[in-house]
């Protein structure tokens, strides 16, 4: 009996019915096996959230032989939790996530549900990559990012990655990039955040809005520096968030 | 001029309601001015999510001289983001969140809104830490987790913490704790996550539920064994999640 197929679960947080997750898609394809379970409307900013007070429901949007597409009402993790559960049949061989429509790079990890559905693939000890493409554009061209998602992709199904680690994976818009690199998150923060404005019935509201302050523009071992140079970027992201630096100092911290 | 007094700020995602940010506010009156904007609901498992599309808004409930309280509709780190910068009327000295109606150890950090709402006071630059209770009990004995909270937070309100890194702290149930223990975070993972029932109309529907699978059960060096033993814990958190360990065995891929 033939052996099976790599089975590669996909998700995102922009939608089954986004750009991002169709070009993710194409560029996997012949690579295994493909199910889908993705949000029915846009999830952006939902990080690693859960719903754990609300009933979670699936439908089957397309089948075909290596092709399965599910929406589900719940978050990007409820997505990777239900459908790995519940739907895949057989844990996945790889997890890819995106592509999505917007940057992932820096502190966008901690915000993004395309890297909270990557980080959740690794919590199940599935090799999980997330790719974001730097254009918020619906018409934004993909071509460039599926040919590094691909190969990507592709190496890390036969090769794996430790356990515990994924990829937040970032590439620029346009079609000249420089090359890859490999770079540790930058550090940063969004500052002037919020616009304010009146609803319908003249109440004060708060819109999150802002821009990113980068607080080591020079640093070359970043990935907010390698983008900006032109670069697509690797960053391997971990699972366990200890500071593994200051356990040692903070021991005095049992005796207050 | 007398000096300022510090300025707590204060959030959680079990709602400003809830009994644990009661005990929170109670645990560090006196330490300084508190402010206090948390969510007007429940927001469990909210982890870092942000309100991108939709308004924000905050009501005051309470103003006293020390202490102002206001509930706002979004998610703890947009409590954390609004309150701070629109909310709170200069950068605040000291954020913490909780105290969280049951256990946010091991992995549950990735999944927690109250830690989200730490970590977010943490790319403030802000010294911040997380309380939670192993109880979900609403009518749950928040005394000793009120003193070990007033202890840490007092100690870290005089001695800071580096920036990037901040505290997440479990309290086991009961008042006859060991003591406390600087720990790491446990490997693991939820399994058995899901219950099938139907909805009104006879649809089936996905209820998130499951248990907790501890990759490392026998380790002294966890927060889960430290707690199982009955002590308290302190697992300091990093914003920089990058796996640096593996930033130059991943060189390679730079050439794929």
């Amino acid at each position: 009996m033939a052996q099976n197929k790599p089975l590669i679960f996909i998700t995102n947080d922009d939608g089954y019915t986004s750009g991002g997750i169709k070009a993710l898609i194409e560029s996997v394809k012949g690579l295994g096996k493909i199910v889908v379970v993705a949000p029915d409307g846009p999830r952006s900013g939902m990080s690693g959230a859960i719903s754990s007070t609300s009933p979670l429901r699936v439908t089957r949007i397309h089948q075909e032989d290596d092709l399965e597409i599910y929406s589900c009402n719940g978050t990007p993790v409820d997505c990777v939790k239900l459908g790995i559960s519940e739907i895949a049949g057989r844990k996945p061989d790889l997890v890819v996530t995106g592509i999505n429509h917007g940057s992932n790079a820096s502190i966008c990890v901690l915000y993004s549900g395309t890297m909270g559905a990557a980080i959740e693939g690794c919590i199940f000890k599935i090799p999980s990559i997330g790719f974001s493409l730097l254009d918020h554009s619906h018409e934004a061209d993909f071509s460039t990012a599926k040919t590094i998602a691909r190969n990507i992709s592709n190496h890390v199904l036969h090769n794996g990655l430790p356990i515990g680690t994924c990829l937040n994976v970032n590439i620029p818009k346009g079609n000249d990039i420089k090359g890859v690199k490999v770079c540790r998150q930058t550090a940063g923060q969004w500052v002037d955040e919020f616009f304010r404005s009146k609803d319908g019935s003249g109440k004060e509201v708060f819109w999150l809005t802002g821009r990113f302050q980068n607080d080591e523009p020079a640093d070359q071992a970043t990935d907010e520096w390698a983008l900006a140079q032109g670069y697509a970027t690797i960053v391997p992201v971990k699972v366990d968030m200890t500071d593994h630096s200051i356990l040692q100092d903070l021991k005095f911290m049992e005796e207050i």
